[in-house]
């Protein structure tokens, strides 16, 4: 697997990078927002979207380049879903917000027409991590992940299933109990089929079953939020004594103008744990 | 004229809105958005976007709310034209991406199909400007102004011709000759006629024309930028004595991603001529 570079632009003194490449894992052209800082540490902070974003969502609106930049984090943020490109074989698709292209849910579906190309668990853990070990030197032993809403549950999910392969993990409002709510139960329904074992994709019933991160789970959340319901995994994890870190933001919603607020203080929790 | 709010979202401890208002010098709906700090001083900044944009593009990439929240500085950031919505009269407009909708280059067209709608600069210092100083009750004697590209145009014209409204004036890269270049002349002759007095319009011919801003200008430019045309200014200022700070970035491009990067300094430099 090769990045080619799409585009380039010098930001806080560091490169913002759109790559490209071929994936094994999803069959299709992927691309990956990369930050690298003008001094890097080596450590990296991987970032998962949420519904219906592409790399460029966090990249271009939450402003996280700056302490990125202070800290020498690199920031690895890659696309939501396998997506069709001119010039490309078409994906399938669907015209809901909340399935298909720009809805991967981070996880490999197994039912058509999704089974061929929508294999983001594997594309994420399999694929990207290790490329951007190997091709751009950054995050072995030092990779934090985060995510927001869609991508809080890839977060939570990746990192409780692959706790090897991360070593710190937040989430700014994450779906936490997909199984349970209903977009979701669409997606798993969609991707999986109503017979899967849905609780190995869902951050809750992963927790009550035992999954453990050795180091504190960092969950942000506003209360103005309309897709609030945090409670289901603040009783699984306080149940099971997994260690958290729980921040309630009075009046923020579920917007990129809350992650921004928010995110150096992310950025600074993570760095701590990847120095 | 009355502000309706379209949206709200907190952020970095203010209120980030879209406001809509009937207008009329453009005489249809215009949209503009507004942070204001959790502790306001009083003191404001206008932000003009360049071709494309409405007021969403400057809020969501130039990050530019964290600093202003910091220094108690109201951001105001209207949309660049007139603009068809839902519901509403249908807008002369132009497939062109420097042309119709987009591209209101902050002056009064007079030819048709633009005459009728395409008033920016009434909009903005006639109607927006006392708006935003009797509804909201900010930058009364303390309104900075600036903008990126064609918003720097717009802004570099409008505080020589109007240095009454504005106490300090910034760019991003702005189109400082357009009288004299391709998309400023494709504009000036659709909007103004090939026999208007295009000097009127153009930050250049402004001052060799004798116009003056009392205080310093900032322009800011970056030597990546692939529009880079500042010479003539630089030229007509140092001929005329029009005090000037000019900063040139190495290395960045035209993008947000180099707004982001030197915004926090332009508020800085706005704020200490403020207060």
């Amino acid at each position: 697997m090769n990045f080619i570079e799409i585009s380039t632009s010098k930001a806080f003194g560091g490169m913002q990078r759109t790559l490209e490449h071929e994936s094994e894992a999803t069959l299709c052209p992927m691309r990956v927002a990369v930050f690298t800082p003008d001094q890097p540490s080596g450590a990296g902070l991987m970032f998962l979207s949420g519904l219906t974003c592409t790399e460029e969502n966090f990249t271009v609106k939450a402003g996280a380049q700056q302490r990125a930049a202070e800290l020498g984090l690199t920031l690895i943020v890659p696309d939501t879903s396998p997506r069709s490109r001119e010039g490309s074989e078409i994906i399938a698709d669907d015209p809901a917000y909340d399935l298909g292209q720009g809805a991967g849910f981070y996880m490999n579906a197994t039912q058509e027409p999704w089974a061929t190309h929508f294999h983001m668990e594997d594309y994420v853990v399999g694929e990207l991590v290790p490329a951007i070990h190997e091709q751009l030197g950054v995050g072995e032993g030092r990779l934090g992940l985060s995510g927001h809403s869609m991508g809080g549950h890839g977060a939570l999910t990746l990192a409780l299933k692959y706790p090897e392969l991360f070593t710190s993990v937040s989430a700014f409002a994450p779906i936490v109990a997909p199984s349970q709510v209903p977009w979701g139960i669409k997606a798993f329904e969609a991707y999986l089929g109503k017979e899967a074992d849905w609780r190995a994709h869902c951050t809750t019933a992963l927790v009550e079953d035992g999954k453990r991160f050795a180091n504190e789970i960092f969950i942000d959340q506003g209360l103005a939020d309309p897709f609030l319901e945090h409670q289901l995994l603040e009783n699984a994890m306080a149940a099971t004594g997994q260690p958290l870190r729980l921040e309630m933001r009075e009046g923020y919603d579920h917007s990129y103008f809350y992650i921004a607020t928010f995110i150096a203080e992310h950025l600074d929790w993570h760095n701590k744990r990847l120095v």
